[in-house]
């Protein structure tokens, strides 16, 4: 028996519509220890790697008697949440051996339960072995501000210069109708935790990315105030966005090799 | 000489929202007690009925010389409709064997006046009685909750099948990628009237609906915070929206004959 | 050298905003009294004249060495200003003999720069002198209510007939389908000045003119709470929206010749 209690069922609808474009099919690993699920896009270019806690205060019941694996279509699983309500209390139910995945959500008051049971499926994957290294950089800023320059650089042209040194953090595009370039600078003094800019250096890097993925990764903007960066030269930079209360989820992206930046 | 007078434009408004996707176009029947409009979609599954009773509050002046049918393009009326403000005082006019409509839209301080002439049509159309029968069972719920259900459970299936008992009234739908279950129970203490569910039971009901009617009737959600739905075994279902201060619509869809369910 | 700061990005944007879907590419004439922009629609129907003056407050910095043309694709340009915050002071500048116009972005806290550099075209242009005449008949009225009334009208016919009398303005439409009319007054005690109706009559005008064009120039609404609208029989009307700080942008519409009204 598998069972997962949310109190909100808003944290696991913010990561599956941040998944679902990306990736169409993904493996829910279950153990007692809690969620991981790692997907790789169809074009094998972007990874993601999602972990929720089982010993984290988001989860108010969490059980698992033995390790399962929830093949489900994310197109689907996006359907069944939108019909949660926000603030609905969301339970997640699987048999040991199961063909068939529950959600079951309670309003409130109680006084409005919905269940809704979905097919399983087998979905084939190898799961790729992520090295835990140590980053040449690690930036962490507002996960919006991101957003925007990814959105705004994608404008003009398919993919983004990110250069980290001492002062802080550049994000370069240059395409045919015209050139673009944003520099933040590391923030001394900022009132709120979640806007500041801050860079880990210990040695300046600079690569590119494909800003198609970057900009679909940042649909997960709404999990988290901010988003950390980590770099190593000609190694998959990550985009990890914590989420409070159950873990993180983590995309890797691997660089452009280029000539002409 | 038929004119009527209403004081806010948002109530017509949306009564032609509300119609105007499944009914075409529509015949008014206006007498000195008031209007109605009896229409059957082009599928002829469901039918409207709307009244609007010319001695309520709603109507500022209502004149009707001789019974008199204005046949009208719905999308060509919500047209008109959208020309006018919300505010704005709205009064239709027509001779007593009329080919055209007038609409005059009166800003409150009368500084702007619109004035609108549509073409009537002639349009067949058989009323048919509706008989006032006795129901098995009379739901009453907050119309924002029915127009949510119909809507989440649109996304697994083509029909709901709606089960009154004295609990309260639960919705299932059944299709290829999954299944759901909404269960609502009669609440006995809320706040707000408004909110309240309510189940009126002479007997059990459980039959089955077309969503894409249900889910077209819902658009009229906006006229009424409650919708009551009244149900008997192997007959029309009754979905009304209580319109204040003028009358009421109401839907009728015949169940579907199904084995499977 | 040419360098024109400005304190918000908004205003910019919403010039570019107002043009570019009617006028594909355009010259800004820079000079030290500060931007014109005339341009035409590519069927030489409509004309807009833009004028922002370097001596107004709008600009907290302005220089131009010499009169320089910028030939720019609006589209371009437009995408790049979305680049920008609203609250972001923006800096255009340019060389004497460019070929490249510069966007400085500089959020309120200067924690973030944004540089963004598009290449220069060669527009052909022949400008049209446009004679400061007098006009029979001014009428100033609130931005939104002339958009509303062009959307409206729109919706019944492809022209609008504009009849300027002593007592207000009428707003006429007829359609296959049905027709419209707009009255409004001149208003003598209106709270806000914004909201007043004026008609300054030196002669009666009735003049019609194609509602694409209006509706197309309405675009300019957020610019300014007023329009000017300025009318002689038999010439083209003015549409003119003053630029708070920075001067103003007209639409100039030559008048259907038409028989049936």
């Amino acid at each position: 028996m598998f069972e997962a209690k949310m109190l909100q069922s808003s944290v696991l609808k913010k990561i599956i519509e941040s998944l679902k474009d990306l990736f169409a099919d993904a493996n829910f690993d279950c153990s007692s220890s809690g969620i991981t699920l790692q997907d790789m896009d169809s074009s094998h270019v972007a990874l993601c790697y999602l972990k929720l806690r089982s010993d984290e205060e988001g989860f108010e019941d969490y059980r698992c008697d033995r390790n399962i694996t929830l093949g489900v279509n994310l197109g689907l699983m996006s359907k069944i949440l939108k019909c949660a309500g926000n603030d609905d209390v969301v339970t997640l139910r699987a048999e040991d051996e199961p063909n068939i995945l529950t959600f079951i959500f309670d309003s409130k008051n109680s006084e409005r339960v919905s269940k809704y049971d979905i097919k399983l499926m087998e979905i084939d994957s190898e799961l790729l072995g992520i090295p835990d290294t140590d980053y040449s950089c690690v930036v962490k800023m507002p996960s919006h501000e991101f957003q925007r320059i990814c959105s705004n650089l994608s404008q003009l042209g398919d993919s983004v210069t990110i250069d980290c040194h001492k002062e802080g953090v550049d994000f370069k595009v240059a395409g045919e109708q015209g050139s673009g370039a944003i520099k933040l600078k590391q923030t001394t003094s900022v009132d709120k935790e979640e806007d500041q800019v801050t860079v880990q250096l210990n040695e300046p890097v600079t690569q590119s990315f494909a800003l198609k993925f970057l900009c679909a990764f940042t649909k997960a903007t709404s999990l988290s105030d901010t988003v950390n960066l980590s770099l190593t030269q000609d190694t998959p930079v990550v985009v990890e966005y914590p989420i409070a209360q159950h873990g993180y989820l983590r995309f890797y992206l691997a660089p452009k090799i280029e000539e002409e930046n």
